[in-house]
């Protein structure tokens, strides 16, 4: 609908310029259209000010395809300063660290840490370090670390366990605003998407003036399967890769899904918020799996909803907040955050070689996107 | 230990002029200790400021004992000013209505109603019927009816759902702030409790100047069984009444408990004080048996946390608010007045003769003091 | 992609007889593309055998467009043969009764009614005496009835409470197997959805023999909003009816949809399937807005499952049910099932005036199918 | 009641002969009352046939007093033979890992680790380490650990997270069947209770013939506060030690509950057992304060209901298992089992001197029992 007859040079050179690496041009850039709420500037998590992120890769010779990828909802002191934090659960096959002190607690004390399946206790080793060593927690003594993880076995030597807390550290340290990277980075370094190579993606959704100006943005770390559908179009059955096609196309594999906001949106409604994630996942032909762990943490980054670890007793919390009615157009950015955050995935993962040699192609993005050029844009 | 060697005449005399229809002594008055905060003036639900309690009890010819009893947060207009509100469910093998959307909205727009088992339909009926009438309300069009229910077909004819919406509506319009009645009234005319006779039952508790000076009021609907204990006095096992001893004493049924506080408490802490309650019905020797529906519905009145129906878009709700760190006292508070509203029920309650001419004893309440007195107090 | 280039006479003079009242084509059979897995013969929950489905339609002159939609697990006494039962909360804005029950016990024991939302009492009303007067259930003190709504009141004089109980008895005792009329019939006579008439829809899949032969069927009654998408393709865009465009398109509504198995699955993993369901309504660009009362009930037709109602003390029951692994091809069949459902709902409603000369038009199918045409199929 | 007027020399040379290092004899054998259900054998965990448990104490020179426990439901390979299995979260402040798997897929499959909150890293990594080589592991690449924690940070250096993965490993590798040490052992060793030194307890309960003949486990790690009761009597505020009373007795802290079942129970059921727990907790005064992280696992052990890792596609689980009908002794069992297991590890906690020569005096067990034996008894 709004494809552009053809990308102009000056668009395409602006991308190798802003984008690091020379990485792909994105799908929404190429034209692929995702809902009807306009992205913010980055089309990135880091559009809700305040958000870092870091990552660590770890490409090694021996088979180690694994990394860490490090989500921060501020720039402060986490723990002396909590967000308003919730949990869905979209499929439990999977170890996400930290989900019952969110629920009854209703705020994240700590980073979010996503990695493969066999580091979480690299992970919450790592983010216990950090808490402990942070200037003002002398005397902590007990950190809610939230930890994620999908399996990147198929790449990756797993089993070797080839992320230490020290490099979870890094991870978090490295965490910065701005432009995110995407693909085979981080904690997507190995990981597989609808029998392709996925990785890490984002994206964030700007409500209009009208609807209260909020940014909510979206960080996913794909490694799952299903019936691949690209803006609609049904990109699986043409590449004639879906489940139970045969016993190669596999469906099983998780998604972690982060969705942060500054709108003043407390626990109860966080929650509602992160339930819509699975949606936009169910857009792009996710099916949730058996073996998927698939899980969605939501935050908010507005300042008035911070919570301090310490108060005095009886000291009431003040509040601005957003009601239930107002609900609606955040539940729409993030299932459109969350479609394109995925798809952003599979557009910037590269083809990789990894374990044994086992080959995981990229997308074949120009094809794909010939299709849906031919279809209804 | 804070039993008093005789009661005065006076403290007789003064019961007996307080309490309506000169009921039965309740056991904290007879010394019976109960935790160790203080009770309200009332020692009654209604100890919060606003609340209402209604009893519409109905004893007819032909094996007639059910009622109905309605709980008002507030006496305004309450679909158009909600309160925060939660639902815990201790076993839910019963019919309580309006769960879904109080724990989704995290508030309630209408009284709660207790009833019996297959008049549930009835209390949804009178409910809609008194919202929808409600000066204010001409264009409602949905409205949560939370109705909860214990089955009193033991000595009532329950079959013959004699309950009709109207007597809902009664039930609500009664409604009255101050004494509650206990025992065989309302919801709890036929009700069943550790093989005794059963029924209505409320105390409160009155947090401290330096916790907060917060008051904590429960009602209770005990319809339930187990291995009686009265402030810590196997009585069950005394009276020779307990499970599994014989194919009587069946542990079946079920526990309706109303939690209201003024304390300023949103919805995910007011589930947490709501989960508490069923620690005071463990304290009475309750075990939550595969048949109850043990339910425990918890709301706020705090009038800076009310939540109105109509809110123009994008208007931040502005609350103040106790944080996690507060609740303790509070769930002490709801224990301690869970488990003295049943045993409230059980001296408030009288010997009834029913359906087919069962009879259910009163518990002897002579006896229990002598054991009790003799116990460690 | 599998479009048929036209639509031979043979095959549509097929259409009128098959179909009551020479209903409209359904979208299937226009060609429109649902996914991979294959439809049952009659593409309806009546696939799975046994189950039966009752429609109580009730267009009257003084503003009545309403009905109840009753769904019946298996044609015996379901009191005394309960079946194994889940219920997942898409978005809890709604009344839905018998929701604790079910997730307690695991088990269905009445006939699910879909109503509109101020007939709740109605419908439990109706179940109930229904249950008592069923042969066998002489002593029958407790029914659990699962009751769902949506709000009719755009086209409804809803507040009018135009159900009685004995025509929810109607509804049931009206249930067959074999085809399932669609469109403006039962719960759905009132609804509106995507901002076109809504009403109920029907669709199936049957497994593969690798994947064990089980037939999945889904029925819905759909009155909700959001951003419609038609087999991917944007049709709410295209046709410039989408959330937030302008006042009239609020997308806020309700779906209640209903999944029927004979796979021998057990409660917790028909929790996991009704979870899927939200994820077909995902593809059809709903958003599960704040004011949805979105709702999914799964139960197992296996007569290996069957809970009886009376069991004697310590008789284990014996079961044989698929374990966690086979679960993946049963969500996708409820995740297509469900999207075609919902689709199938808009194409077979037609326009309707009601309450206050309202007009509710249909969708306008023949200009969709040109676009999807002309789109990727 | 059932108190013994003196206890006979011999019981007591039995005791020292059969206890571990001449440890305290339990307050059972000294005529305190817990319910009315038979305890099984040796009053503990181990009473269900396979069950293992296994210490490691670590109490070194610098303020080091921590250790883990490691409770097993089998002595087979538990990844490739998993158990039935449900949590119930209590109260969710805490760091429990490995949670949303087994609620989603009913099943444990790795050794239950008890250790402190700043050790659940190294939690994990000692039981993925213990899975991944245990023969027939070879080529697993996830693995759920669970793994729960109390905060002994009073008595020990928590911060200095004494606890390695190989320690987890050894403390697996050590487990047995048969008695169980208590009190200052294994996770227990720097725990505190009710404001007295507390640690690890155990108790069983047997059911009779006609009730099923199963037997219920249960083992703490006790950590909390409140208003201590034993066996009813109030000894918390007798002692002059209760919530509020002061600075120093807060109640915060937590309390890990494992139950074991021989019976035939699935997963929903066995989490209905283990909301039961919380039930035996509170017998004992406890209060589950907002700090606290009261988590209860809980697994069968009924070789017939054992999950095998790998199944053929299709294959169904045959199974035998209880109904709903026959749950409610086994909910008395875990209330009994709980209340007196929680006991048990304050009668066996010794005084200890820990971290910056802090020092937790053991509960005052002449007094209290002076003060039982004048009670009800």
């Amino acid at each position: 609908m709004k494809y552009p007859s053809a990308l102009s040079l000056l668009t395409l050179l602006l991308f190798l310029m802003m984008h690091p690496s020379f990485s792909q041009p994105r799908p929404r850039d190429l034209g692929v259209p995702f809902g009807i709420l306009p992205a913010g500037p980055l089309n990135a998590i880091t559009d809700v000010p305040g958000v870092k992120v870091g990552h660590l890769t770890k490409i090694g010779e021996s088979d180690i395809r694994t990394g860490v990828t490090a989500i921060l909802p501020h720039g402060g002191n986490l723990f002396q300063e909590k967000v308003p934090a919730a949990i869905f659960v979209g499929n439990g096959f999977g170890k996400l660290a930290g989900v019952t002190q969110v629920q009854e607690l209703g705020n994240l004390e700590s980073p979010i840490i996503l990695t493969n399946t066999l580091s979480v206790a690299a992970g919450i080793g790592g983010v216990v370090r950090y808490s402990l060593s942070q200037p003002g927690n002398e005397s902590v003594q007990s950190v809610n670390a939230v930890v994620g993880e999908t399996n990147d076995g198929y790449l990756n030597d797993i089993r070797g366990m080839h992320i230490s807390p020290d490099e979870v550290v890094q991870a978090i340290q490295s965490a910065k605003t701005g432009q995110v990277e995407e693909g085979n980075v981080g904690a997507g370094t190995g990981t597989v998407c609808f029998g392709w190579k996925g990785g890490i993606g984002t994206a964030s959704r700007r409500l209009p003036e009208s609807l209260g100006n909020h940014t909510v943005g979206v960080l996913v770390q794909t490694n799952f399967g299903g019936n691949l559908q690209i803006a609609g179009v049904p990109v699986g059955e043409m590449l004639g890769k879906y489940p139970f096609k045969d016993a190669l196309e596999k469906s099983d594999g998780s998604c972690m899904i982060v969705v942060a906001t500054d709108a003043p949106v407390l626990e109860r409604n966080l929650e509602r918020m992160a339930q819509r994630a699975m949606m936009g996942l169910a857009k792009t032909g996710g099916i949730a799996s058996n073996g998927s762990g698939d899980y969605v943490i939501a935050f908010s980054t507005a300042e008035g909803l911070r919570i301090p670890h310490s108060v005095p007793s009886q000291a009431l919390q003040k509040a601005e907040f957003l009601g239930n009615e107002d609900m609606t157009a955040l539940f729409m950015a993030v299932i459109e955050a969350t479609e394109e955050a995925i798809i952003n995935s599979l557009f910037a993962a590269e083809t990789m070689v990894g374990k044994d040699n086992r080959k995981m192609e990229a997308l074949p993005r120009e094809k794909v996107l010939e299709w849906l050029k031919k279809s209804h844009f």
